[in-house]
């Protein structure tokens, strides 16, 4: 296995929703997705490492089961036959790598040279629920990374890898390869990629209503016409929308 | 019911004890509460969007039950009926928005366009034991509001409002209609309306009695005759206190 | 009981452990020490007060165990009695006091004059798995301390300190009076001192060949014989190491 | 207030919905209930005190605020003030008392004198998602009872009552008074009152399904066709019901 | 150390005291402590192997901390220095062994042999705040021991048991060597020695009081004036407790 | 795929093994399993439905992620393509069905009818660290089976399974397929089917010495030289495993 396109991607984002998913925020998302009739579709207890980044891309997905002694807490890794690593040398362009850890805090799930190695490859982010080592150095990355606390210990302690490219749960979502994972500074949501486009285009324009209500709201008025927006604020609304977009857009 | 003056305030603040409330710590206050027998008064676990701000205020608080599937997951609020929307418009001036959203973390309590609204009727902050949504934008929100934890989806996949005006829970602190809360950098207090000159009182007093042991700690003292200040030390601090204040203080 | 070297020190550090620990990180560390067999040597969840510090010193250890009501819930303490009290006028140069505050956070551990007077006892660090509280204070204070959350009530209404210089559980590590204790801003690791010395060595080696790895990953090359190294690249990571070092180094 | 039908009672419950709700099993309620959109119905984390009985009735609802130090932890109650004991004294005739104590475990709810008197003025049962004292009692009290855990402490110390008759959740399961509230070893299931008759219908054909399918399960068939009852084993299963009932059934 | 005696005893047990903690519940003995200011008495979460016995007697504690992999997890322990085996070898007549484990129910405290060791030394019971292995085997043991849940794994990959009677915390209820233990089938209560002969009378009063409040609650009475007991009501009460002693009582 | 042989069995058990394994307490397995070095297998925090039942047989997985509300909250499974009614009629003769519910207790992992069709299979038990549904009709199901809670409603509202046959954590225990399961009234111990001849025969030789210590314990001899058996009465020791076993034995 190497390089690019090694996993599943059922949908192939197009640019304009690519884009689209660059600009709004996960709270708009989860709304679209929720309006959709699903619910859990939010990495609730994850913190950013660049909260300054956003992350868009494709979910490929590392499955970890408890570790056993008898496998050794090995502190040097085999490179060629440990699943972790072979997923870090498989990892391509706008690839996420998201990790199912369990909710397991009690050792790290991967640490800085790591994901160092996966930002190098062009990777697009990468979510844990679990913990993060070498966590002070992902501030200077330039890759996101979402985890749960950080831990020093390696993962052999705690974890033991067993699978790539298959459906996962993290922070109690699920998780299939390819989905599209979306990032922001409030945490990851979780997009199936046959919804990407239509959720990424009514994202856009949930967003644009509330930039009206929002700025009407700061201006004094009360939300009770604006957010949501009623019927009757409609035309005035797109008039807003018209006169705020450049000539051409 | 609207706008200012629309919950119970059963003992109004008056200008000296806000003022001291707005310099003392919560840490000053809890030991004033305790010296009164109130031992459970602090928010424990929650977390400040504006650490640089102070909040005091009156508690209005707001309910929140369990939803129910059959009472729809709505991503657009009913705001004639919704008792969240009818909460924001009814806040007022110095008031503080406490939800009881029975500490649950897998949803939001409320928004950013929700606690604008909030900040522009006047209102002195907003507090929930649950989730948070649009997380980021409170950092430029000038609006003091504490939270357990940041979650993108909207509170009615969780949280159905049922209450205006009543006692409830708020991170296991009892919060009646009126209470004063405030709130600083590490959190959240809860003072009885009719305790708080006293206690405000006193506290300012105890400040002054730490910032003199603080001095003499760092000049190189033991604590032992400081913190707490033992009688053979008071005629000291006395003439300190009043070397510190201003001629006509 | 008083000053310096008041408590237990079975192995005192030389200044080159000394310096390696003031350098490496605590990532690093646990990994020796997991290559010796030690698995739990990391005290998970606690936050750092001062991230751009790094803490090295002498675990002197302090026993809370559950208050009781008939003991008081004091706000001032007895300073030639109290336990706490006692430790932090024990506490010498180098000392980093630990506090097995059994996990809990519904009161502080310690606050901020405390920590003060410990600070210019000349203490290395204080390190508690339970709350802080005057927490923001501790931004501006030139002492590091680790802590779970923070919470503004004074410790008598949870704890009761019942004993100096014991071994004891803290975030479910055990700490022995005399361990080194390091802290960054990933966190803190004990280390057995008969050990410290080796450990100290070995983890200054491993950050030499993380650090060449590091470069080498930066530079695009996979990590397959970088991390760990392959025998294949000593010979160009030795002359790595020689090139960076000074001449007369 | 006094006496029976005190309380709120939207839809009363028929005979026969009564009858069946005594014989089918609260598993077949919360599938009849998801198969209407109602996925948390079920009262998690309970335990019965007698389940050798089933429990129907009507919920009437007590809600718990965290307690205050100055209200006093009293042992003794004040039977003409306190809510806990005015909701005793109105309890009536097939009303089970549901109580939100917010899943707190460090006291009890309630124990058996009060329970004893609930059962004598004919209520149906007693929950609470918090503890239970006296619990030892229980076991012969002809009352059912669910409590999550054994506490022998009174409910003063952690609990505050505040109102009768309102939305609660109990055990993060929304209660409306009047609901219908049914429980069987298993646990407790919530039923929206307008839903009962239908929900317990379709539970008893429901169970008779699963009643053909286990007999020929225990014969030795595959689940296949049977679990759920396939269209091809239809004409054999109404046969097997008909044959089952009596002549005039 | 050898045998009776060994362990702290500030205040003897008289005989009649004993006897009343032997009948009376832990729910009263909860009622007087709180009644004198102690909320914190009862070990929460905790199950008895033996609810049909009950369990008087002195706490002789037993402190565990974290285990570390340098001491090895010895299946086979060392029973002339590990303390555990030196503390079972010492309780004697009356002793209550309560285990500080932390809480943890990753392991066992103790076994089947252990407890059956402390029973034929004539030990009153055996508590810990974790796990218990062997526990089948508890049923037929004529020794009540209270524990939060089964785990089959012997104590030493989790505790490392390093002091005997010293101020322990167990089920975050503070204890003292010799404190006085009290369990029934409900849990277990800590008594501080001094008090135990007048909460012992007083509970027994109380347990009177509420035997005729539950005489005539069962009779069809409401709790007004039984529960507590009014004024009104004392005279026809000590009339009934008069009745029910026997002639010479 | 269909009937036994159908999953993984690296190693066949031998009927001495099988026959030891059905005597030996959980407790002793994972103490020889601790003398190999591996300390996590058991399945701590799961009850038994027939805790007078012992279960023996080989890990046959199925590992579960959280379910997606686009996949439907279905109260009819799809037995042709649902994994849990495929893997159900796949488990053969001594096959233990072990599920990876990730520890979440919000529903059930199965019900009575699954499990009576396993048991009808000839399976030999069935593991969850899960919910379970009909709970009370697994007292009179001749197959032990073992979860964390009961739990009326179905699996579909938060699982939704993905594979068989793979390597899965259960209660944070790694299973691989064709493990070895053993329970008991305490739990479940996971043993390494390559280890299981061995840990069986050392077991066996534990429990008779730990016989011998009981019987001489229960005499009145301390544990000194008995638990663990001191060289110094090994003759003694052997002499009475002589004397017990039948002359041919």
């Amino acid at each position: 296995m190497s390089g690019a396109a090694s996993f599943s991607r059922p949908v192939p984002l197009d640019g304009e929703t690519a884009s689209r998913l660059r600009t709004v925020s996960t709270a708009t998302l989860t709304s679209q997705l929720l309006k959709r009739g699903l619910r859990r579709t939010f990495l609730a207890g994850l913190r950013p490492t660049r909260p300054d980044l956003r992350m868009v891309g494709y979910a490929c997905t590392l499955r970890y089961v408890p570790s056993r002694e008898d496998f050794g807490s090995h502190v040097d890794y085999d490179n060629s036959r440990d699943l972790q690593r072979i997923a870090v040398e498989s990892v391509g362009a706008e690839d996420v790598l998201v990790i199912d850890a369990r909710g397991q805090v009690g050792a790290a799930s991967f640490g800085h040279i790591i994901a160092t190695r996966i930002g190098r490859r062009g990777a697009a982010g990468l979510v844990t629920d679990g913990g993060l080592r070498d966590s002070p150095g992902f501030a200077s990355l330039d890759l996101p990374a979402y985890y749960r606390v950080p831990h020093a210990t390696t993962s052999s302690v705690l974890h033991h890898p067993v699978d790539l490219d298959v459906p996962i749960g993290c922070a109690e979502v699920y998780v299939a390869p390819g989905d599209i994972v979306v990032g922001d500074a409030e945490g990851v949501v979780v997009i199936p990629s046959a919804l990407a486009a239509e959720v990424a285009r009514d994202a856009a324009v949930q967003e644009d209503a509330e930039a009206f209500a929002l700025e009407r709201v700061r201006a004094g008025e009360p939300i009770s016409d604006l957010y949501p927006l009623a019927e009757s604020r409609r035309a005035e609304y797109e008039a807003w929308v018209r006169a705020k977009r450049p000539a051409g857009g």
